[in-house]
């Protein structure tokens, strides 16, 4: 064992000689030369071979921000932050230079003769990108991200103490530069400034759109949660909380994912305080989980959404077309929808436990299990209870909160709301909805950290998963005949297969709208959301 | 749980915002702009800022280094090849660019006024650097790297099946491709080629001094083995085999490299096939280790050989000096003095295991370590044994594997010996040193990775390291009273020290010759090693 060290010395060159030394393994990056290395082909080749090049710096981006997250140690954080801005600003220069416009008008004149729909959709695409990113000025970019990095810092304080008046001069700074920003992308017309802060996150939609989903959702969930607090059945979670060993835990999250379609062998599953999936590139896609003694089947669901932001990332067309827009996700509101497919519609059904809890026997071992049935499971983890706290909100209230965030965040951008309003506004709300007091603003509006780091627009996406989920959820129901005796069986390659041809292989050829109306028949609305919710209600609450 | 996810998009500013909506972490790049971002101040400053900014660069490709080896899931091995190769280009075009040039040549004027000995030494080093990088063509840099890749293909097939003749012809092109490098650089005056591929790992070193050190230390080693030979005491190595649980010696490893002085809070210790250190960068060092059943007190010295490594790269001057060479490793032989000295003169002595023990007593249970002694360890830890293989031998005939390949490979580059004639040569001075008979070249030449991968000049190292170490060893003892009591109580805090003063800090300021003359009194010999390995086998074998 003495000499298969490798140590990183003075010059990467040596580093990287060595560990070919230590490992015998080739890593052969001059005998394989970068992507774009040599870029020759049409004009369209020159353009899909920068763009990967620019991917590639981006999958390492993702690689050190992933072991940012789950690994790095405390002391590296300055090393960290120093490596992210490098690399940062030589993504951002590359993708907005005046070459990449070139290239984009190169191609785009390549495809008028020569290309195919695909290809139209690529460049089209990758033109928005481009001109979106070139719109906003340089001092405003870094102004945004010093208002996020210091408002964050502020945030964490004032939540600490739970004194609003301390975030106020944050939050009125976030909202004027988010008022900025859409200004410098432009207002479309008719609409207002929030759609300009929205198009980031969810391309093509619009806050008067959102809202018309919304307002009937919001009709529909505030009675169905009275209904709730009137029942007299009450489901007990208290069957489900079992003390377990975390490193069983995660082999049953192992066990689960595998299950369910999460590639193992081109992903993690690792731990982290925040869980998140980070799709790195082809072949590498990796999720964290966080695990309690008592919370295994909390762990699971958590480890179930990420694997569904995970499975998505892995279904993209990535292997051939990396970089392009053909290979990359809609909208976060799509990629929320693969999540919350996994964890509610999938995690949280009882078909679902019938399969995962003779999985959990075999793990913890039957006598830690004992008594425990997939019903008593399906009841513990669909339980609805109005609460404070949108992150540790059950499926059903949870869009409550973010539809108070929603129109709390476009009546800011909108001058109507007043920064200095807000707790009055949603302490109201909460009220009204939930039938909650909120005392302490911990506990309202300085729970979430979105709006400190200058994250306005971004709330609607959640819901709009859902949304998106269950019109897709319903659309499969038709096509997959005993969904539920498979599920039940542990069979999920139909579910993948489905999800794979309708929705991850499309990359963003199609926007979020077009993509659900094309696969489900149906405008977007909330309808099957609804029905989804109003099942579960009556399952567990008669 | 539902909604802390990120996931990576299209857009990497995205990922970032999100991020940061996700764990309220600051990651800060705009605020704090990357170091080189606008490059001001004198010419050294600029020079530095330059510097650092490589360093930073290089310091993402140790990431991802570091994670290729210990987490990566097998799928992305090739995007991790892309991300490597464009990382390396880009860092090798900035560390090699006229502007670097230019760079150099203004702040070594600046600095001929204005210097002190460090600005000197920096500017001296950096320089060495780039003109030892700008001798190299690209054709030959490219035609190595590829004929590297190939060649630990063809290698590891040739091993596997124990055929020389199929790794032959790389064998070949690896020498002529090291015999062209040399000639690039440049062969000194009265020296040889091998001289010029020696200065990459062991900068101002010769073949005839390298001659001059090894010579003698073969010639106490050779009878010292026979005399092991011949002793009718047999030191048991059954007595510390036992089964223990891969967790607990985990978290053993965890507290004795804690103990020892490697900085937790600013490192990782990890697992991978082939352990190995990686300084990443300030505040992020990282090791492996590796870990059977049995093999405890193994994992623990292959842990501590790395925490020795991660030691080093802990106590340069990373946080001040990034970049400069003078917060660099000297060369890889000062490198595994500091991994040979935590592992075989602390790990493998007697006093360290009064220590250890009790320790491992407390985390594997009293009951699991019953009957064993200090002393039952020291001696196992010291069996001598000749044996074919150079990465399982022990502390004192692992010279010999050194000084062999040495030998042959310093003839093959002189063209005296013919590469077709190399296992002949192998065998025959494996005969004459160990008293081996090499039935398979499996055990003998095909061994060894190195000469696939173009490393020759690579090996001699080894055991300079080992005399470095040992010639360091004993000038700290004149320093330090008592040491070996020290030791014994879990003190090693005087040690660290030392080393911090007298190595560490001192970064590439001197030459590996120079330091040790400076730290030591004396020209570099073997006189203090042959004493350490005379001593170890005198106690264990009479």
């Amino acid at each position: 064992m003495a000499s298969t060290a490798q140590r990183s010395k003075k010059k990467r060159s040596k580093t990287a000689s060595k560990k070919k030394a230590r490992s015998g393994k080739g890593s052969s990056h001059a005998a394989r030369r970068a992507p774009a290395a040599k870029r020759s082909g049409n004009a369209y080749e020159k353009l899909t071979s920068e763009l990967r090049e620019i991917a590639t710096l981006s999958s390492v981006l993702a690689t050190i921000s992933w072991d940012q997250e789950a690994l790095m140690p405390a002391k590296g954080a300055s090393l960290r932050a120093d490596q992210i801005g490098l690399l940062s600003t030589m993504i951002h220069e590359r993708s907005t230079s005046a070459q990449m416009g070139d290239m984009l008008r190169s191609a785009q004149r390549y495809a008028t003769s020569n290309g195919d729909a695909k290809m139209k959709a690529n460049i089209r695409e990758a033109k928005r990108d481009y001109e979106k990113a070139r719109k906003l000025p340089s001092d405003l970019v870094a102004e945004l991200a010093r208002s996020a990095s210091l408002g964050m810092d502020a945030w964490k304080d004032a939540r600490a103490e739970s004194n609003f008046k301390k975030f106020l001069p944050w939050l009125t700074q976030s909202v004027e530069l988010a008022r900025q920003k859409a200004d410098c992308y432009g207002v479309p017309r008719g609409g207002e400034r929030y759609d300009a802060l929205l198009d980031d996150y969810e391309p093509d939609m619009t806050a008067r759109e959102v809202e018309s989903i919304f307002t009937p959702l919001r009709e529909q969930i505030v009675p169905l949660v009275s209904h709730v607090r009137r029942s007299k059945r009450k489901p007990d979670p208290k069957k489900i909380r079992i003390a377990l060993p975390i490193e069983q835990q995660k082999q049953f999250v192992h066990e689960i994912a595998g299950a369910i379609g999460f590639d193992l062998e081109g992903g993690r599953i690792d731990e982290s305080t925040h869980p998140f999936c980070e799709g790195v590139g082809p072949g590498d896609t990796r999720f964290t989980c966080r695990y309690t003694r008592h919370g295994w089947a909390e762990a699971l669901l958590t480890a179930m959404h990420e694997a569904g932001h995970g499975i998505y990332e892995q279904g993209l067309p990535k292997h051939k077309l990396f970089g392009q827009p053909l290979a990359e996700a809609i909208s976060l509101g799509i990629h929320e929808s693969q999540s919350r497919m996994y964890e509610n519609f999938i995690g949280r059904s009882q078909a679902f436990w019938e399969f995962a809890l003779p999985v959990a026997r075999k793990v913890f071992g039957a006598g830690s299990m004992r008594g425990v049935t997939p019903a008593h499971v399906y009841r513990a983890v669909n339980i609805v209870k109005p609460w404070w706290i949108r992150v540790e909100s059950d499926e059903c209230t949870y869009n409550l909160h973010i539809m108070l965030r929603f129109d709390l965040e476009r009546a800011m951008v909108a001058g109507d709301l007043n920064p200095k309003d807000l707790p009055g506004a949603w302490n109201e709300r909460m009220k009204s909805d939930f039938g909650l007091t909120v005392k302490d603003d911990r506990l309202g509006c300085l729970q979430d950290v979105h709006w400190s780091a200058g994250l306005i627009g971004y709330f609607p996406t959640y819901s709009l998963g859902n949304i998106y989920c269950a019109q897709f959820w319903e659309a499969m129901g038709k096509d997959i005949r005993g969904r539920d005796s498979k599920m039940a069986r542990g069979d999920y390659d139909q579910i993948l297969d489905w999800l794979r041809k309708n929705v991850h292989t499309k990359g963003r050829q199609y926007s979020a709208k077009d993509l659900c109306k094309r696969v489900t028949g149906k405008e977007l609305s909330s309808a099957a959301l609804v029905r989804h919710l109003k099942k579960k209600v009556a399952d567990v609450y008669g």
